[in-house]
Formats: structure tokens, C-alpha cells, sequence
């Protein structure tokens, strides 16, 4: 095949340059409901320069290109809509240096979340942003990733400090740097951090560390009602206390991971807490923690110190997405990743339930409290065409309803495939300022079409020359 | 005038539209050495509908416009190099809506800092980007502001949730929101906050609040040398203390301020710190604070937590600019503002000395340690071209220097006029997309032409008809 040759003799090295079945296939998808789609060249390049010639080569011949990470995207990010190259990142997962007295990391794309921390530990540092997968550090940046720990923490974005990337043209360049803070132009860093791979492939990334904190601590109390777990959880946020993580999953969430699981959690709406620093401060938050929920009509309330004990503690919330996934053996799961105004979250919560009741969709739902963004996690069958039409009305409804309070389509996930229709509703007005930048570094459009917007169809490669 | 009559025109107001020379005089200039240029016309508008109109007259007929706050620029982003229309936002100053539950304001971009922390008082928050003058949200969400409580609350790009804005073709655009975070679509938001009134006119601005901490404590410690009040920095900083503020005042910036306040603050380098939240956790950092500094050679240490002393005891580092501006009347002062990595700043800081007293230059130097930020304000003849000669010598080592170690040449004040040739030095690579954004959304550059990077100069728009 033409393409394979031509990357190939770019490569030099028939390892990394793959039309493998069973490559191609992992390189179709990702953990999503999204129809697949093969890539017709998997390339795993281990260096800037070879990025950069395979962006020039494929611009030259309008060939389009797709980053692949550790393949844990919930949007479709992943699959090549027009064939062409997967361009997967796992052989550049050096972590090129660690600075640990200015608290500064800076790593390949490839790395990932786990590797990371792992090698940070003896700096007595961690980097903070948790999505759940141990995703790439490339992947988390492309999407702009968070999770629990983003209360206290914030998103990738504000992590990031500076970037080296390659661009459709096989061009490199740098954005940001090694300083905490920058006034320095317009903030490029920023716009390619969530870009979902549509204007640059990252070759290096400066990311910012924190100090493992001296104490942990994890708490999980139960509520009557969603109501009463929602008011409880806005009225700890406004005691101004340094929350680590706070999570609400609800009843039926419960139900399904005690089927899943064969455990005894009660079934009822549930706070799941962290909080996390020196020791004299998490015991005086575990007070006034204890303090205020005795008035916000706590049912039950357990907390941990201990490390194994305080996972155990949060199992009912990390069994979550698992329990729906396992019970649906061969369907998709679809995620909705709307965020609302904090105040809006118990409100949003409830609706969401509803509907997907109404509509007989089987679905766990928790919240990222402290952020207002919360996930319902359905079992799809993608094979029947009336129950996709319903699961996107569902879909649409809890959209509509975050966007009516001024909430997002996605908080974390990133608009993919999925979301494109809702990005268009959201911000229609300020579409044709994204599509312009995208036009003007991605002139070909080679770089991941078809996500974030519709773009042109590329023909698939080889049947350009 | 041709331009005095169709402002009036669109406004339909006399008192809001103004050539009277004071006026177009304290338009001229913000707070530095730039040399200072006219506007044709002050507009004071009221509404974004008002706005939009000016913008669209403005377009079609190529008329420079350039948005004005409170004044307090330091790089000359409010000089209208090209005359043109100055753009005052002093009565667009409502807060629109406060939403305690949410820690979530709106305001009009006249708003000031002052004027918003006095609301939100009633509701226990404040808003906490402290830039040191009373600027507008409107000014510091254009430069990226940051300032003493950025350690801890970060800059403003990290607090505005979304913009209303009107563009160059007087079009309204709105982006982000009302959620604490989104993945939907390119980062217009950070990519407007920052850029310095070049891309669009913001008429509406949502900012994330915070909570006002229940106690607050002030340290100021002295040290032998710069290089062991940068030592204990890094380890106050590396003991992952929940530090609110972090300053370094040099020796001869506090002989500097003794001078100027007849005061008799001990000559030595001088670490300002404080910490905030409930009162154990306070106690617990003031007690590891004294206990790590003890080992830092520390010479004196004090500490207060009532609210008046606690200001006293930060006078001598508030004092520091006000010092070398009150010795040295008449004069212009040129302030740098390079952001270095956490462990280069005290080499920084004594490179900044040693250069500025080698040219025999009046200096005051302080620091942002938390964040590596810091400055060198000197007091310049304007009029003395060798003088200035040096002057700008000066300010290119020190960013040199800055640059050799992976900093910034602007951590909070944005490049304006004074800093496009560092830009130039720092981003080169990445100028042909800041450029390419520029062009795309302002075709005409009539929004704040010649600032952050050169432009073609617009003709004076009373010869244009």
C-alpha cells in the first residue's frame, strides 16, 4: 500500500509503522458508542522530528491524522473518521525532566497518569488531575480532563504551563514556558489545551506539581433524599472548608453497584468526601464536616484515615460506571458530561433521574458536587434504531436542560463526535471564530476532521495518487 | 469634527461624548513612561447595544477604538497611538448579578476591584485578584492581571467563567458561562482574557468567587541575604503550606521606603507572607512557619492577625513603588515584570540588583515568590535619551535573563507597547498565529492598534473623509 510505504521509508522502521488487523482495530475506537472506523496506518513515532515529517508528509498529500493516547476517550476522539493515520504515542512516554524545587514537570505525550505519579512519589510530589483511566497525559490535554480531585485542584488547563507542538505542516513550535504565570500575548497554551487534536500534535508538555499532602482523610455519608444531599453539599462548599474531592451518586446508582458487586451499601443518595493537608486542618474540616451535616439530615456517616480503608470506603462511587458496564455485557455506554451552576446541581441530578427513568434507560448517575458537572452513564444498544433515537433524546433533554441554566454539554469529555450537535446550540455564535483558527492552522484540514465540528470529508489517502 | 458629530449622533447624548482637552488628556496615558498621544474623541457608553453601534460605525469608516478602565495601565495599553476613539467604560459599572450559592458574579467590565469585593462583603465572598491599583474587572480581565494572592487563588484567567463581547464589526459574541468548567469547543474565554483589548470589547464579564476566610494572619521575617530569604522561600514553599501571599523585598528597596516614610524597618531582605482559612490550620502554618525559618537564618520574625496591624506590617513592601515614584518627581517609571521558575528567583532577584546598580539606576525590586513574579521599577527621564538608552538596556538583561531561564518577559502586565520587542524574543514562533487570530476577527485592526504587536498605522480618521 502506498501509504504504508511512504511511512515506512519516513520511519525507517517496520516496528512502528503498522496495518496489523488487530492494530488497526484497537486503534478504531474508544470506550464509547461510537460506530468505528479504521485507520488504514497505525505509526508510533519516538521523536519531534519524526511527528514533523509525518505531519509534512501527510499535509503534502492531504492525509489525514489522529493522536492516539491510551485509546480511553469517552467522545470518539480516537476514530478516524476518514481512515488515514492513527498516530499513537506510546513509545514517546519519556519523562523528559522533573524540576522538584519549582514544582514542574515536563513530559511526552505519552506518559501517563499512573507512570507519572509513580515516578513523582520519591519527590514527594503528585500531579493531581484524575479522570478515572489512566489516560495519557497527551490524551488529558487534548480534552482537558478533570475528575474528583479538580475542586480542589482545577482542569488540565490550569495545569499546563507551556506545550511543544507540531503542526499540520510538520512546523514545531512552543507555547508558555517554565514561569507560574504569563501576560505574554494571546494565551496559545490555553487554546490548544482542549483542542481534541484539531490543531497541533503535542510533543512535549510542561505541567505543574503539587506536594503529597501530609494527611488524607475520605468521609461518606447518606441522605434521605437527593434534596437534602445536595443542600448539605452546598452548604459544606460554602463553609469555605478546603474540600479535596466531593461526589454524589444516588440511590439507584447504589442499587446497581450493589448488584453488580454483592454488597450491602446503603441505598440511599451518598456524599463521598475527601480532604487532604496538614494534620491539625483535615481533623478541624473533619469537625465542622460532622458539625454540619448533623443539621442537613445525615442518615449515616463513616470516615477513613487509613490508605486501604479509605478506597474501600469509596468503592459504591468508583464500582459506579463499572456496575452499569458489566450488567450490559456487548451494549455501548454513552455518557452524558453536562456541568451546571453549583446551586443547579441537586435540581439537575433529580431531573436527569427522571427522565431516564421515564424513558426506561438503565443509567447510573454521580456528580462532581464541588464543580457542578455530573456524568449518567447509560447502556446502549446501538444496533436498535429506536432505542438510540430515545437514548439521543435523552441525551438532548439533559442537555437542554444544563444550557437553560447556564450550564455546558460537556464538562470534562471534551465535544468529540458526540456532543457536536450540542457544541453548535451552546455556542453557535462564537462557532465561525473556532472554525476560522482551525482553517487557518489546519488549512487541509488533516488534523482529527470531523471532531469538535463537521468539517470537509478527506477522500480516504490512497486514492489520492 | 466629523467624528464628534456622528459619536453624538450614535449616542445621542452630549455629556457622553467628549473633545474637552482635559479630557482627551487624562486619556492619553496610563501609569508609565510611554510617551502619551491624544484621542480624537472620549465615548462614554452605556450599553452593549451602544457599544456594538460605536463598534460598527468605527469599522466601516476605520476609526481606532481603544477601550479604557481605570487608567492604572504600566505598559501603555491605553495610549491611542493612532488618536481614534477612547472607549470609557466608567458607566458601564453595574455588578448585574450576585450569586452566593453559585460563588458566581456578573459584572459590566467599569466594575472596579474595589467597588465589587465592597457588594460582595454582605455575602461573605470576596473576588480575590489583588493587582495592587483599583483597576477595572474590564482592565485586568484584558491584561491578565494577577498580583499578591495569585499563590493561592491564581490569575484572572482563572476566575473568568465567560464574556459577553462586542467584536471589530460591532457584533456581540458570548463564551464560557455559568459552569465552573467546560470541554466545549476551543478556549475563546482564556484566549479574550489577555489580549489586551486587540481582539473584542468585553461588555460583560462572569467571575468566580471566593469565600472570605475566617482568620488571617501576616508574617514579615528578615534574612541576612537575598539568597537565604529565597532559600526559606522554596521551603516554605516545598512544605506544602497553604500559603495566601509570599512577597521578597530587597535591602536597598527597604532603605528605599525608610527614606521616603521616615520609617526605621531593620535594612535587610524581607520575606511578607500570609496565610488565611479556619483558625487551627492558620495556627498550625504559623507554628511550621517559625519553626522552618528558625533553621533559614532567620534574624527577625513578626507576626499579627489584627486586621490594622496586620496592614502596618505590610507597609514597607505596599510602600515600595510609591517610594522611588515620591523621590524622583517628574519622572516617568519603567516597571519590569519578568516571571522566572520558583527556584531561579532569587538568583534573579540578585542579577536584578547587581545590573541596575551597575548602571547606576534608581530601583525599588520586589517579588511574587509563590509565583516568581517580580519587579524593578525605576524612576526615568524621559527626556534624556541616553538615560533612556540604559534604561532599556537594563530591562532588556533583566529579560534576557529571564528568557535564559524558561521565564516570561510579562508575568501580569501585559506587553502593551513597552514589551513588543521581548514578545518578539520569547513567542516568535507562535507570532504568525497570534497575528493570524488577530486578522481573522479584526481585519480593519481598528481595536487597540500597535499594541502587543506592531501594526500598519491607521491615518488620523478625520482625514479619512
Amino acid at each position: 500500500m502506498w501509504l504504508y510505504d511512504e511511512l515506512l521509508r519516513i520511519v525507517g522502521d517496520a516496528e512502528r509503522v503498522s496495518v496489523n488487523g488487530a492494530v488497526l482495530e484497537q486503534h478504531s475506537k474508544g470506550i464509547s458508542y461510537h460506530s468505528p472506523r479504521m485507520p488504514d496506518v497505525v505509526v508510533f513515532p519516538v521523536s519531534k522530528e519524526e511527528v514533523s515529517r509525518i505531519m509534512r508528509f501527510a499535509n503534502e498529500n492531504k492525509v489525514a491524522v489522529v493522536p492516539f493516547g491510551a485509546g480511553s476517550s469517552l467522545e470518539g476522539h480516537i476514530i478516524p473518521l476518514n481512515g488515514g493515520i492513527s498516530l499513537d504515542f506510546t513509545l514517546m512516554n519519556e519523562i523528559i525532566s522533573v524540576r522538584p524545587d519549582d514544582f514542574i514537570v515536563t513530559v511526552q505525550p505519552g506518559v501517563t497518569r499512573n507512570q507519572l505519579n509513580q515516578a513523582l512519589k520519591k519527590y514527594g510530589l503528585f500531579f493531581p488531575v484524575d479522570p478515572g483511566a489512566d489516560a495519557t497525559i497527551g490524551g488529558m490535554t487534548a480534552t482537558n480532563a478533570s475528575g474528583t480531585n479538580t475542586v480542589k485542584y482545577g482542569v488540565m488547563r490550569d495545569q499546563v504551563l507551556g506545550l511543544e507542538l507540531v503542526l499540520a505542516d510538520g512546523s514545531s513550535i512552543r507555547t508558555g514556558g517554565y514561569s507560574y504565570k504569563s501576560s505574554a500575548g494571546y494565551n496559545l497554551t490555553g487554546l490548544f489545551v482542549g483542542s481534541e487534536g484539531t490543531l497541533g500534535v503535542f510533543t512535549e508538555i510542561i505541567l505543574k506539581l503539587q506536594g503529597i499532602p501530609e494527611t488524607t482523610i475520605d468521609i461518606k455519608a447518606t441522605f434521605p433524599s437527593i434534596e437534602a444531599a445536595g443542600i448539605a453539599a452546598t452548604v459544606l462548599l460554602k463553609a469555605g472548608l478546603p474540600i479535596g474531592k466531593i461526589e454524589l451518586v444516588d440511590q439507584k446508582t447504589i442499587q446497581a453497584v450493589n448488584a453488580f458487586k454483592n454488597t450491602s451499601y446503603r441505598e440511599e443518595p451518598t456524599l463521598f468526601m475527601e480532604f487532604s493537608g496538614s494534620e491539625p486542618e483535615v481533623t478541624n474540616s473533619l469537625e465542622i464536616v460532622q458539625e454540619i451535616i448533623k443539621d442537613e439530615q445525615c442518615v449515616t456517616f463513616e470516615f477513613e484515615n487509613d490508605s486501604i480503608k479509605r478506597a474501600q470506603l469509596w468503592e459504591a462511587r468508583h464500582q459506579a460506571a463499572l456496575a452499569i458496564i458489566a450488567a450490559n455485557p456487548g451494549k455501548g455506554h454513552m455518557v452524558t458530561d453536562v456541568c451546571v451552576p453549583l446551586s443547579e446541581l441537586s435540581d439537575a441530578l433529580q431531573y436527569t433521574r427522571k427522565i431516564v427513568d421515564q424513558y426506561g434507560i438503565d443509567a447510573v448517575i454521580f456528580g462532581h458536587v464541588g464543580d457542578g458537572n455530573y456524568h449518567a452513564v447509560f447502556s446502549v444498544d446501538t444496533q436498535d434504531e429506536e432505542h438510540m433515537k430515545q437514548v439521543e433524546e435523552v441525551h438532548t433533554q439533559i442537555v437542554q436542560y444544563a444550557l437553560s441554566k447556564g450550564g455546558t454539554c460537556t464538562g470534562e469529555h471534551g465535544i468529540g463526535l458526540g456532543k457536536k450537535k450540542f457544541l453548535q446550540e451552546e455556542h453557535g455564535d462564537t462557532l465561525s471564530i473556532m472554525k476560522g483558527i482551525k482553517t487557518m492552522v489546519d488549512p487541509n484540514n488533516i488534523l482529527n476532521p470531523g471532531k469538535i465540528f463537521d468539517n470537509v470529508p478527506l477522500s480516504a489517502p490512497f486514492e489520492l495518487k
